[in-house]
């Protein structure tokens, strides 16, 4: 492609509104356009990286026997009230009625169709297992788009969904699909880690989510130095299960504490540690109100909290809900003399003569010992995992890292086969739902992972796999005729030999040139410059930066050769 | 792929709701399943088809210097506001509202999007011409989506926009585009048409539509039967231009005509011929009343008077506007005694002593002469052409067909670019609103063309270019070890010689999968039956039923032959 009549507008300047380093770049070099917030125009460059990672995609899909079709976007509302998804939805649903006023939604997510497909095409065990898969454009009306192609509204998906009639069936497609993802973000060039994940209220059990470590990453890993474990940490578990304490008890004593309502001011006030407060927080689960015990220094994890008392739905109570289950405000509440139920993290369990609010204004309790002072119906792992703990498979301690969720697998279960009525006849004629799993990978999201991993300061550094050409040929003038011409020659017999090739061929300056190259970042660039006229250009590596002067006889042999380093 | 594991859920019986053959044919080949009215699921069988067009869409473009990327779907309405077009386009643009009500469409088509795109990144001649494509699903609502694929509401569409700053630049891509057009019809085997075509309101001039030959085409195609002349009927030109009458004139005579009021009851009540009737038609064009006069025998061609009159907008006046205007309902108005306008049809010119309604209740007049009794503000061609009446080019007589749109290239000319503000400096350094063009394929329509050409009682008769798999090998039975055997090796060996292979290992009776083999339509089946004791098997194809036996050592050679003659 010669780029002079290319669409590829590059900008000199960080746009002010990109954030990340992939959404700025991407800008920067050309490849995209903003049309409404979270809505983008991929341009021509991000089409042929796009295409590529499919390709990827499709091959290792293929590879393992999926089977691709594709779904429309216009989803029926009659589908998602099915399942109650239509209701749950929320705001991320878009919705739209047509000419005859039905609704219908947006596709953000197909369990609901292929159900309804798998339902009326499949009725016995002989035709499962199957897998089948779709690349396609999805919505999801995001509260706040941003990121670029991390959080968009109009973004591209790979999703799979595959279907069994025994566990085991399931259990070996699940570990395919986490094995072909493994593939597909090894060739795109990402470093990932699979990670456990949380199943959520969709009636699954395992699920692992593929992040591509980023320091811009919105999810956090939990890993362990010394093994393989890795959770995102909403899931990952404490360890330690702590003793009751053994301390010797004080007294209670009630103390005043004026406006001193925080972790922080209390242990200030009171000059104690803040490891010695307990954090008592309000929260309704499903219909009941229960009063949850934290210690000072630990983040309570709601979706810990969620599984431990099996609760379809939890949310903090209001200020007012507050006052009026505990009489005081959020700031005094305690679990001394409440009638509220009591659960606590185990870490509270080992806790002695610890702070905690009184229930009443300006009022919090020392001395507090549960069994004697308060009542606890269960305790359970509620907080968050810290840095330096042990790894819950007792190998190593935990560190953090951000990652950006890529891809997941995620065994569904029958939530959605039983709410759909999707059943197929065993060997012995019984009917039984369908077992499902599904898989899905964020390809416009994998291609600002792979920015955000491979760049730097002066432009994007693509994998080999995924560039969206091998090789920029420059011609440093291009009104010189023996540079032109053999700039000409180059492209022709480049291209005969298969390599994709941008040719910018643009009447620029030499300076121009250069940057534009390094900033889309192709991964082999050959410059014809003075020395054409001896035969002789430079070939510089978008990478290591090595560069080389090469006769042309010998070009084609380098470049074989440089292919083969990059494809490693 | 093991059709044992494939998702082709074939029907025997063909389905009640299916008008056409390609509707027909998709469902009981187990192509689609529809989601709601017009909106479908392309199954594994349908995607592969879809993706063979696509790929030769995309070939075919690229091979022009074609650029592909990808717009969103979802376009903001200001954008749509720029042009007008939010107000104009009615109900078939479909519309919804995000989280922040703000409102959206969903593309049908991407003028206003691409030409955002140009007017941001392209600000002088030296970048242009340049042509952007795109594959997409876009979405139309449909009054009445039907016909499957041909009408629906979400299809998949290849739209490519060219922008440029001289009109032979224009020419020079619109021949480019009806040429890579021809191709792409040519390979994926329809039998097509390019045909004259009506460049609507949007300021376009030149506009060829692509019309795949088929009975149940929505469009009628009027071409010579001596020559290339092709025009969709509503543009193509009557030649002759008729001549004053010269017979000599009779008294003008009021007469009772009663409760006639079509041209037919008129006829049979005054026992003329129907050509001697005019047929008085009151319009609104614009703002103005006009009152069209069109032989009895001829039919008034709207879009022909919309040009003629140089008009945006035409439409008939209502019961009421007739009465109110003419002072008498529509049966018994004509050009005698009235105020309006009068415009006709040239065939009318030729008329002499003839008959029309005398604007009094149950009343005619006979005699009627132009000149005379009436007169008429401007003659012009109105009426639809007939069968067997001269080519407009000179050459042969014309021939009605039908035909389906797969297909449009078109000039746009300035007509978004002035209302967008998409300009360039010329070489002069002087502004200058950038020139259009757009190129439209419908790929989805295109696949249920091609199998309302290609088929018969039994089912489809894949092209080979598109055909989902190239063979359809068949177990006959395949509890028998030897078949089975035979049958394994053949699919192992066809596959490693780079033939797509769908391979029937299914437990069903050889009536079945012979059954399914004919409406499933691959090209070429290869039987593995009673005869695989002796390593010969049955090869047949599918278009021209002929039928071999072949021993193994030769299979190879033979499907290599017959490819070619497929590829013809």
């Amino acid at each position: 492609m010669k780029q002079s009549s290319f669409l590829l507008p590059t900008l000199r300047d960080v746009p002010s509104d990109a954030e990340v380093k992939s959404h700025q770049l991407m800008l920067r070099a050309g490849m995209m356009k903003q049309i409404a917030a979270g809505v983008y125009a991929y341009l021509p460059l991000a089409k042929r990286v796009i295409q590529k990672v499919e390709n990827v995609v499709r091959e290792e899909m293929n590879k393992t026997g999926a089977q691709e079709l594709t779904m429309p976007t216009l989803h029926p509302s009659e589908l998602w009230q099915e399942t109650g998804r239509w209701d749950k939805m929320g705001g991320e649903l878009i919705r739209l009625q047509d000419r005859h006023n039905r609704d219908f939604a947006l596709g953000p997510t197909h369990e609901e169709v292929i159900t309804s497909i798998v339902r009326d095409y499949i009725q016995s065990y002989k035709k499962l297992p199957i897998n089948l898969y779709q690349i396609q454009t999805k919505f999801r009306d995001e509260r706040r788009p941003r990121f670029g192609l991390l959080r968009g509204r109009e973004f591209i998906m790979k999703d799979a969904y595959s279907f069994h009639t025994t566990s085991e069936s399931l259990d070996e497609e699940y570990q395919a699909m986490y094995d072909a993802y493994s593939n597909v973000f090894s060739r795109v060039g990402l470093s990932f880690r699979p990670v456990i994940a949380d199943s959520g209220a969709m009636g699954g059990k395992d699920t692992h989510e593929f992040m591509a470590l980023a320091d811009v990453g919105e999810d956090t890993i939990a890993y362990s130095d010394s093994s393989d474990y890795a959770a995102n940490i909403e899931m990952a578990a404490v360890k330690v299960e702590e003793p009751s304490s053994v301390a010797e008890m004080v007294e209670l004593v009630k103390v005043q504490t004026g406006e001193a309502k925080t972790i922080e001011a209390v242990v200030s006030e009171l000059k104690v540690e803040t490891k010695s407060v307990i954090k008592s927080l309000l929260v309704k689960v499903d219909d009941e109100m229960v009063l949850v015990l934290i210690r000072g220094d630990h983040e309570l994890n709601e979706v810990k909290l969620k599984h431990a008392l099996e609760a379809k739905d939890i949310r903090f109570a209001s200020d007012a809900e507050v006052e009026q289950v505990m009489g005081v405000a959020a700031g005094n509440i305690g679990p001394v003399g409440t009638n509220v139920k009591v659960v606590a993290d185990y870490a509270v369990k080992a806790m002695a003569n610890s702070v905690c609010g009184a229930n009443e204004k300006e009022a919090h309790y020392t001395g507090v010992n549960a069994g004697r002072d308060y009542q606890v119906s269960q305790y359970a792992d509620l907080r968050f995992i810290q840095e330096g703990e042990p790894s819950p498979d007792g190998k190593g301690t935990i560190q953090f890292a951000q990652g950006i969720e890529v891809g997941q697998v995620f065994k569904l279960g029958t939530f959605y086969s039983e709410s759909m009525g999707a059943s197929v006849l065993d060997e012995n004629g019984k009917s039984k739902p369908i077992l499902m799993g599904c898989y899905g990978i964020g390809v416009s999201r994998t291609v600002a992972a792979i920015i955000e991993q491979h760049h730097d300061e002066n432009g994007i550094i693509w994998p080999y796999e995924v560039a969206p050409f091998q090789i920029h040929l420059l011609a440093m003038n291009s009104k010189n005729a023996q540079q032109k011409e053999l700039a000409d020659h180059l492209y022709t017999l480049l291209q005969s030999k298969g390599y994709e090739v941008l040719y910018d061929d643009r009447p620029e300056r030499a300076g121009v040139k250069f940057k534009d190259s390094d900033l889309i970042g192709l991964p082999i660039r050959i410059a014809v410059g003075k020395r054409a006229s001896e035969g002789i250009v430079e070939l510089k590596m978008r990478k290591s930066g090595e560069m080389v002067e090469v006769a042309i006889p010998e070009i084609e042999e380098l470049i074989s050769n440089k292919v083969l380093e990059l494809k490693g």
